[in-house]
């Protein structure tokens, strides 16, 4: 077992509909010591990539980005839900729906900060159904940007999203995978890809 | 002219109805070495406060906070914008008006991740009227935390944003304070408080 596999046994907690909640140490509160490993995990596990930038999507994904950038010592990207007044010009964009809020986002990133030079590890704190990711994906396709690789903090292995983008042919990282998870008895199993 | 006033002359765009764009090394791409220098100058200009926690807004204070955190070794929170189903039980909340979206959100933060034993630097990228920062202390108000400074990456010294917090008696650190600024010719005037 990992060290995020422990944090997550010890400090999650599972909600009914499949929620996992990991509010007090990585999307609402977040543990700066833990969201270094993680930089330093995701680093190990793509060090044979010739990575120029990360990509990620606000808000959750952009302080491990962040940490994931520094380790690499390349810019990032966060794509934005719904068109900004401050984006102005051309912009790469697609259509994300959200299983958190229940809602369709506009994902947009600027064409100014993407192109076909850019060799991108795409970062997210979770991989669930994948309609993000594929948003992201789509996003860096119209750029002809090369994808270097899918980082993951945590994958609901049981939803389907790593699964369309491992067939896909990219490879995909994901520090945590929940095989299961109960919100009767608070039980989660790990599992590997 | 420090690091990050020199960056903005020669990076930043002056748009019409007072908008200057960072959003190549800040707030949509993200330099992570000025990042870096980012933190450690909050850092620096906050050595004497005793902060336990940083507090920050979704999306684009995120990046900042989680500089800022690893050179204070304390963890983050970032109130979010609009109630999110994985947010359950009660809540600290303001109303917040956005200058940059014509909106009003809802920012929440979980009462579990405040309470009147922290002790606060609030850090955000931009201080303009003001409007998200008040909403920030009301909520750290209603926690009765303690708030040791508030650490400002551009302020718009000509909105009222700055005068307000300062007059309410909190230490405001800006990296930048922007007096005035023109979209015809460009030039950007910078100012100290």
């Amino acid at each position: 077992m990992n060290f995020l596999e422990e944090r997550i046994l010890k400090d999650a907690v599972v909600k009914a509909g499949n929620v996992l909640k990991v509010d007090s140490f990585l999307n609402h509160q977040i543990d700066i010591r833990l969201l270094d490993e993680i930089g330093k995990e995701f680093k190990e596990r793509f060090k044979d990539k010739k990575i120029n930038k990360i990509l990620t999507i606000e808000a959750s994904g952009i302080a491990i980005a962040t940490a994931v950038a520094r380790y690499f010592d390349v810019p990032i990207v966060f794509a934005k839900k719904s068109k900004s007044i401050n984006i102005n010009g051309e912009i790469y964009h697609a259509e994300v729906e959200s299983f958190t809020h229940n809602t369709v986002n506009k994902v947009v990133v600027s064409k100014q900060f993407l192109s076909e030079d850019d060799r991108i590890l795409i970062i997210d704190d979770f991989l669930a159904n994948g309609c993000a990711m594929q948003g992201l994906i789509k996003i860096l396709n119209q750029a002809n940007a090369t994808i270097e690789g899918v980082g993951i903090v945590i994958e609901k292995g049981f939803q389907d999203g790593g699964k369309i983008i491992r067939n896909l042919g990219y490879k995909v990282e994901s520090l945590a995978i929940i095989e299961s998870m109960d919100d009767k008895t608070g039980e989660i199993v790990f599992g590997e890809r």
